[in-house]
């Protein structure tokens, strides 16, 4: 029988799960919405359903499940399988959410921050082949990082290690969810795109972003159609985000010294548009020696990598 | 006969040396000056004429030397035994130096960045001890740092990691000496309270500061003993000081959550003056989480610490 794993995404609005070969390939796959607001028993049940669905579907394919691995977005405690807390999802503190999947399915189960989970995914399956030093970054709502070290997921001493999004770029910057200033995410997401976007709009700046959205509420790829269409304050937001992660990646450079960089998330889609800009804020501003060393590429596996680094869990 | 072995500590402005035993102790001491202004060579003929005499030392003592450690101040090839480019040394690019010495003395030989080699030295016989990520960071002229995961010096993909140093924390901030703008050297180190106290007093801001200096030539050290005379300038710049480094301190933490930061370098000697304001600054800007599990302390070794670390490098 193949060995296969069942990896888990949660995130703070969806649930991703998938059924992944050993070859890195996801070969079933459910997604539904979380509902957050209901709470976490109302999500552990989503999960419970998702999974023992795809259990019955690899019944008849003769699949062997080696177990299940699950990417939370926030702070956990692998060692004994508990979630700490997490960022956008109340009422998850000190959840043994590892205890709860596996006294149900009777099944191995790790889990781990998405980030780091995709991170592997990455490293194992995608953009991060081959590499010794990979860093891998996700940039979307918020930011998030993992770093893999000769193979292994890099986490620190409780598991919170590469947590690129709150590091402080611009001291007298945006104020951070985390309540710090001026932290990377507060700078360069795709949420702080659209504040600045709305802050300009607000200040009477002209611009046609937000006759590019259906109910007025801008997100980043709007800002991004905008600019397609010649649009000066797109444009002008755009330098600045390719600024920011320019900074960004060159800190990372400073810390990590990697070999590759990949970005992820749902910024990078508009990779073309930003990378020529971010290469020449990178070829400024990281240290000579260390960017001799280092890629800096566009992640391979999209919104399949948080499914595929949580199945690596367990398949690795 | 008891093994020993020799660490040599090159800077910009000195040579340090000495021999460490197995307990981590210096059993014998030399310091010069080096003259960086008449090329390598002169400063090579004093490395090994520094090392003939310790040698010539332990000859009466029946010691065995183990090796020799060298910590630079720059960037290394260590597999190859080269150095890449040293930072304020001038003519040592693609310096053979292991095998110089190798040749000379017959002796193993092992160099590394002089912050790395610091940092395992705090590891093995200071700061460090019983740690599993502990982060060094050494704040003087310039700032500096090395990682030990595990019990080994992180290096990343070409010896260029932990360069804390050069991570933007203001992105508006000062010019580095890398080129780039509002990296954390720029901003915390001792040449940068130096340049922040003669750009407010050349504005014509009154202060004690540069009449306790012998020469007008003002240093970090002049601005400490300036406040304790109650100068106004120098204890809004010691604030500065400690809110720069706190955030140099929370961005560590972000990046590699290690479970104790310490802090060395000539700045740290002013450790009892400038904590209370890192740490109120760490608690408000720092990952609850990450910082759940960090201890931030003075590093031990001191001025030893650079030699120390040279030394492990062979004695591990």
């Amino acid at each position: 029988m193949d060995k296969v794993a069942l990896g888990i995404d949660l995130g703070g609005t969806k649930l991703d799960a998938g059924i992944m070969n050993g070859s890195g390939n996801l070969i079933a796959r459910i997604r539904c919405q979380t509902e957050a607001q209901k709470g976490p028993k109302s999500d552990i049940d989503k999960i419970k359903f998702v999974i023992k669905s795809l259990i019955e579907q690899q019944v008849s394919q003769k699949h062997d499940i080696a177990g299940i691995g699950i990417g939370v977005p926030g702070f956990i405690d692998a060692d004994n399988g508990k979630i700490i807390t997490l960022t956008n999802l109340a009422g998850w503190d000190d959840m043994p959410l590892s205890d709860i999947i596996k006294n149900t399915f009777k099944l191995p189960v790790e889990i781990d921050n998405d980030a780091n989970a995709a991170a592997y995914g990455e490293y194992l399956f995608g953009s991060g082949r081959d590499t010794n030093n990979f860093f891998y970054m996700t940039v979307s709502t918020g930011i998030g990082g993992g770093m893999i070290i000769s193979g292994k997921p890099y986490h620190g001493a409780n598991y919170g290690a590469a947590e690129i999004g709150h590091i402080v770029i611009d001291i007298n910057g945006e104020k951070c969810n985390c309540g710090n200033y001026g932290c990377f995410e507060a700078m360069a997401s795709g949420t702080a795109m659209a504040n600045f976007a709305k802050k300009h709009i607000g200040m009477g700046e002209i611009s046609i972003i937000h006759k590019l959205t259906s109910n007025g509420h801008i997100k980043a790829e709007h800002i991004f159609d905008a600019a397609k269409k010649g649009d000066n304050l797109a444009n002008k937001l755009i330098y600045k985000e390719a600024l920011y992660l320019g900074i960004g990646i060159s800190n990372v450079i400073a810390m990590y010294n990697p070999d590759r960089i990949a970005v992820g998330g749902g910024v990078s889609n508009q990779w073309d548009v930003l990378y020529p800009k971010i290469a020449k804020e990178v070829e400024n501003r990281a240290l000579k020696h260390n960017l001799k060393s280092c890629d800096i590429i566009k992640a391979e596996l999209g919104p399949n990598a948080g499914v595929i680094g949580a199945a690596a869990l367990i398949l690795r």
